[in-house]
């Protein structure tokens, strides 16, 4: 009988449950497709007593995910318990310095550190996998590095937050304030009790800057990502989008341009007749654009037990195939430290203002726009029962950096009652 | 310098000639992500005089595709000549007989030889590989038998034929009729001038037959694929299926069931708002339900240059890392020979009659159908101006068989007019 692939988990949370699961119960299955039984030998969390639902007396324990990454009887770390540094950040070195294959879950970590434990891994000859950290059970790290590898990547952008995607679809569907929609989600464990991660758009943040290192044979660079979240969208946003035609989504995109890597993670109005326009709830969508394939479309759940066990499954089993690739899909050492991209690609916007109701406001705000160069598509102002009037405007394409300068003299009039809100309307 | 990886091109229509431009236009990249260069060193097709609009003059020429097969100075052959017998099946044949790895975009040569040919692969320790023959760019196969191999896969399902796709979209868009979309659809280049292997679905049931292989550990049965075409689509039905919240697709679906395989390629009634139902044009979509990951979804360019090339050279790549695995995802000779399903899962229909128009034809079909025990969901009589009254009818959950015994003797009556049209509805 050909040997084993000797397993361990460090981290028994809902995945390490779910992996325990998958291994269990097509033990057969996975056999047949690697070549190989996969086994696990040990595991690790912080309470031994707890009742996870699944049986874990064949498997040895280890109180330090330190010690279980350093087992003779271990060929794959899987690593799911999260956090940027700390024991998850020990036990993943501990394994890839001892030349074992780590699989992890873990965008932060990644996300912060993914080039020194990408060098690390191809120094020892071990696989560092990370399917899991990004959008879920989708498998689209494995499309971006190895089915589109003939591919120039031009775009990669998508929805990566299951919980943002919800806020929003319920926003729009019940007519909801987001407010009122989140709290909702927290009491349904949709969202967490500090939301910030997830509404913030950190999380996603972190999985695109892994698509992008890995699209455009960069260094991760997550301190490079613009973030904007979604508490400042309102109802009103949302359906004044939608009797546009569009959609309100976090989006995230990497692109390249002339200047450099730009990665954004920002709300953004999208076509609602576009794949990315269509998606509901907590689904997760990527969209990559290669030169010769053109665009692909990839969606599922990004979250949760089963889906995220596969996708650290499908590594597993890559590995027990012996498939050993560099993280980010080209030697870490080729990867490039690319420059940020300052100017991005001009696009149309959504501008809502909160102006005093007054004669001659509408004009002014008119009159600084025309100042900066910016040209007005459409322009909407709602009735309105008190002082304030929400006025809506769609730009034709300008430059961020222009657009900044009039948003900022605008806020700086006495008319101007809140900060204004800026869309972008990505094309996809 | 690591060696190159040494490639043969057997064909050189678009697809042959969109590989060479990958290799001459992506040199650095692909020898970045490979970790080696990939070099073509050897080609074949019927005309060595026509211009390709690719400078060739590097390459060596081989008359003969088996020759080409033989060569010493090949690595892995590409096969993208086509065609389920002769010269195709001969190369491919003989390039794995020598030990040489195969990729090929011909899903009619594996629909009908797959078997075979991934024993005779596995004896020599070479790949075969297939990207390109199923859903163009989309990096399926890869999804399938590589992201998603730690899941029990439940249902594979898709819209695999972009002209079908592209004729219903437009028929529904424009409201033209079948024949005129076609004609105008050939004369685009969308369609061949003998359209049969397009519309009457064999070619996108040659590709289910590689997916169901692929999901369930079974032989490739493409005989087994239950297959209806798209020709029998009238208007009519594509109209009253988007009254009632639906669009028609030519659906693929392959399931386990517990008598055996299901595979059917047919038009069917899916949900408007799902993303098959939102799927427009010549893209391509493919569904894969597995028991952990739950549903993901892929599309994209099902043909064309660019996209086959991109599938052709992500074999490719994975053949320079070094990744030989089975072709169907496990050993060849542990796929079974699964019996074909003869039940099916029920499932709501649209019924069409054309019914002559005269008094008490409305009673006697829904009689009949009531002694068959279906029951009627809805009903809906069309106004006429001929003697022929169009009647709709969509079902409660029914056996396939039982349906049949009933049009059958609906069909047998004088007052039906032209056989009635069945429409599968298909939960998505």
């Amino acid at each position: 009988m050909t040997e084993p692939l000797k397993l361990a988990i460090a981290g028994l949370g809902t995945v390490g449950a779910g992996i325990v699961k998958i291994v269990q119960t097509h033990g057969d299955l996975l056999e047949a497709r690697a070549g190989r039984p996969i086994a696990i030998t040990a595991i690790s969390a912080r309470s031994r007593s707890k009742d996870r639902g699944v049986d874990l007396s064949g498997y040895a324990w280890e109180d330090d995910p330190v010690a279980l990454a350093r087992r003779d009887d271990v060929d794959v770390v899987i690593e799911v318990m999260g956090g940027e540094d700390g024991p998850a950040k020990a036990c993943v070195e501990t394994a890839l310095g001892n030349g074992k294959h780590v699989v992890t879950a873990n965008k932060a970590l990644l996300a912060m550190h993914g080039q020194e434990l990408a060098e690390l891994a191809e120094a020892n000859k071990a696989a560092l996998r990370y399917e899991a950290a990004v959008a879920g059970g989708i498998p689209i790290v494995k499309a971006l590095t190895e089915g589109l590898a003939a591919n120039g990547i031009e775009r990669v952008m998508g929805v990566m937050n299951g919980t943002c995607n919800y806020i929003l679809t319920v926003m729009e569907d019940t007519g909801a304030d987001y407010a009122d929609v989140l709290k909702d989600a927290q009491e349904l464990g949709y969202a967490e009790a500090d939301p910030a991660t997830d509404v913030g758009g950190f999380d996603a943040a972190h999985k695109l800057s892994l698509l992008a290192a890995t699209a455009f044979g960069t260094r991760v660079d997550f301190a490079g990502v613009k973030i904007e979240g979604i508490e400042r969208i309102s109802l009103t946003d949302i359906e004044d989008a939608a009797d546009m035609g569009y959609r309100i989504k976090l989006l995230g995109v990497a692109r390249m341009n002339e200047d450099g890597l730009e990665q954004r993670m920002q709300p953004c109005l999208v076509p609602a007749d576009s794949p990315l326009g269509q998606l509901e709830g907590v689904s997760n969508m990527v969209v990559v654009e290669g030169d010769f394939v053109g665009q692909t479309v990839y969606q599922g759940p990004g979250a949760g037990e089963g889906p995220t066990a596969s996708a650290v499954m499908g590594d597993v089993m890559d590995i027990a195939r012996g498939l050993v690739i560099p993280a980010f899909g080209a030697p870490a050492k080729s990867l490039v430290q690319a420059p940020r991209s300052t100017k991005g690609a001009d696009a149309e916007y959504y501008l809502r203002f909160s102006l005093a109701d007054q004669a001659g406001v509408l004009a002014r705000v008119a009159t600084i726009l025309g100042e900066h160069g910016i040209s007005i598509n459409r322009m909407r102002q709602y009735g309105h029962a008190d002082k304030m009037a929400p006025v809506l405007i769609v730009t034709h394409k300008v430059a961020r950096t222009r657009l900044d300068g009039a948003l900022a003299e605008i806020a700086g009039e006495d008319v101007s009652l809140a900060a204004p809100v800026a869309i972008r309307i990505e094309t996809v």
